[in-house]
């Protein structure tokens, strides 16, 4: 629990080449990859679709927002070991990505993502305090659970503006009115790969992909199995279209691919058939999230990903013989 | 933390006499009977009732729900310790009443349940621990959480048919119209327990007081003591009649006081103060829990049992000189 | 985790000096002072707001509450230790003030505040054991939890009055029409520094900025800054109005203020910075569980204080030579 040592970034260290890679594996990080090329092509791959869908602050949050928390850390003093494998920045990224989505950019949203942004750092190192006991670690949930707090915030603040939140409701009525068709089916494969980054474009998933590729071959083909499997779970339980749509039962679901798949095990029969009722069940917590925050109208963000990828990994299976899944 | 050992269940032990007797203690576990016989007067009690209810799926969805959270805890090659006194098993058997109540029988709800019932057992292994730190274990909340994934992701899915779920309403005005009189109070208590399986049937509460005597008639009494005492509680306080009448402030009291009064402790003066206040509290959890989830029309299950259970085992006191309550 | 030891209360303990001055520690313990001069002006502040407000049987509840409280932990028999530094005690009087607020004073409230006072005292041994590896402990959350549940339960009760509980409604509009002026100002500072207490008044925040300037000036100073702070926060945001000039986003920035500012840590430069963002983070966790609780119509009471301080204490960051924050 010792979170301090004298291993830390000094000014100088900031203005390094290095740093910059640091700040790329941050990008990376999100979906485990200690990967400062991965972490690059990830941000190509959301300034296409940010731009593709007229939202170019989206990307730049990105951006600000993985600085920001990966700086957090330097002036925290924290010890460089996370640092140095951009594990301080991933929160971040998403927090850049997550509050510019949903509150526009404005004065008021800037403070609020660099506040928030900064916040995931520390929050991090706390979730990880409470979770270590467990043998698990608190995943992208610093990033959910901060970016919560300013999106609920924001329905009590005008300064911050929730016209891109959806309205609270009561769970009730909806479609499931999904255009078929296997190039339709190609492209919401595909969102759901770029909606990990709450981007909106079957390109950035492709992006995403090639990214993964670079890294871990195993992690790019666990993500587009999660992405099928998910929308394929989806449309068989025919769930909300227009969420199938946009890619939104498959992000989550990327993730939990990703991490039960090729970061807490690696890849064997008993560990990939685990990781199918993982993705699986990720999309009924996934439906579940959805569901549960209709009143507030908030955002599951990647939080069913936790949550799933949490249920697997705390009984400890040890479907490898070196790893126990911690 | 080490739940994998060699002692296994093999192909061969699942086609014996002992295996039936280990998945009828799985229903005896519901109330913490270890015992085939408590759990087969469990069974007759639900049939009964399920059939008088006209929902003759809802008593097969126990026996479904018990085989499979059974089955998957000898898949995963869990050590046999827990399952053959029927800890795998009773998650699941809930499960399977909580379903097909709310949820009604068809294909999906069918592959829900399946899914729901062998989740629970892996769960548990998670949840417990979690909790083990704490010296509480997941009591049968692996079941709550399980299926509130299911019950609340089936509104957005139209495979899974929502109709016996509760609309999702914003708190408000209720009814207390409780039709007295000794008779009517008599079904109300039997009703109580009958809930703990969610059997809206007075029938079914005199099987499970025969089924607890069976086993332990410290729990029989302790059963009938929380049902009549949450009811008075209940009624005192004039809550909503309806839910009086069927029972619903019940059934969480029952498992409360079978779990303080004659599980975690056993029954003494000092024990059976404790036990009578952890009632009395579990009703207005109960309550509590009611009005938190009607916006989302989430019934509760038996998580104010849980809650309640937890928060007065987790002191530690000892009202037994060999007993912490852990 | 051994709660019990020899160490305890006995029936002629209870009717000494000794032990108001225990009762009135208690009050203190609220704001973190083991101090009865500063308990009994805060009961002083109390029983003034109250009867201003017109509301004495909520000074009442306070007293009754904390002994109430502080008597629980003699009958479970406790170890001393806490009990005489007024730890039993400080959720009680909480309790007192809250559910007299909302639920007015009935027989039915009486008997609610009676039960959800004593329930407290073993709820915090109970959360202490929770927290106790995390080097947190449970702050006024056994006050927070403990009293949720008797607001929830209320609305499913027609023996307990809600007309003092705000009408569950989904997250919509409201004003930000704060009347400024430098003396409302004032008042608005106060009345956040009251309303620790729940009290609608500017004179008793007056009362409790005396009262922590007997025990300690560092928390009656950070008292100060965090009201003022957080106000300065919320109507830079544009937060709720009414919530504003109630007072409303003060009252748990300024808990966390004491907190984090002269409890937890010695004010040093650094801690500083760690307060002052610590009383910020707090306004918009004010603002987000307000939102998330609007469709229950439930109060978030201190706890947007106690998840502050838990995320500021629990990443063990040590600002103090001798203090880890734990």
């Amino acid at each position: 629990m010792d979170t301090i040592n004298d291993d830390k970034y000094k000014a100088k260290d900031i203005f390094t080449f290095e740093f910059v890679k640091t700040v790329l594996k941050g990008v990376g990080q999100v979906m485990f990859q200690n990967n400062a090329l991965t972490g690059l092509l990830f941000l190509i791959g959301i300034f296409w679709g940010a731009f593709e869908e007229g939202l170019p602050h989206v990307a730049w949050g990105a951006v600000i927002g993985v600085v920001v928390s990966t700086l957090t850390g330097c002036l925290l003093g924290l010890s460089k070991k996370d640092g140095e494998i951009g594990l301080w920045g991933f929160n971040g990224a998403l927090v850049g990505c997550g509050i510019f989505t949903f509150l526009g950019s404005s004065f008021y949203s800037w403070v609020a993502l660099i506040l928030c942004a900064a916040m995931t750092t520390w929050v991090r190192v706390g979730f990880n305090n409470l979770l270590a006991p467990f043998k698990i670690n608190s995943l992208t949930f610093p990033f959910v659970f901060s970016t919560w707090i300013f999106l609920l915030a924001a329905r009590a603040m005008k300064g911050l503006d929730v016209e891109h939140l959806a309205t609270p409701l009561l769970p009730g009525y909806f479609d499931f009115d999904v255009h078929m068709g296997f190039g339709n089916l190609i492209i919401y494969w595909l969102k759901g790969i770029g909606q990990v980054f709450l981007i909106n474009s079957w390109v950035t998933g492709l992006f995403f992909i090639a990214a993964l590729f670079v890294s871990n071959r195993y992690s790019a083909i666990w993500a587009m199995v999660a992405s099928a499997l998910s929308l394929f779970t989806a449309i068989i339980f025919r769930a909300v279209g227009l969420d199938i749509e946009n890619g939104l039962f498959g992000f989550s679901a990327v993730l939990t691919g990703i991490a039960l798949g090729s970061t807490f095990y690696t890849t064997n029969l008993k560990s990939s058939i685990w990781c199918i009722i993982g993705i699986v069940i990720t999309v009924f917590i996934q439906a579940a999230m959805d569901i549960l925050f209709t009143p507030m109208g908030l955002p599951t963000l990647t939080a069913p990903f936790c949550v799933a990828t949490w249920l697997f990994l705390l009984p400890l299976f040890k479907w490898n013989k070196d790893k126990t899944g911690g």
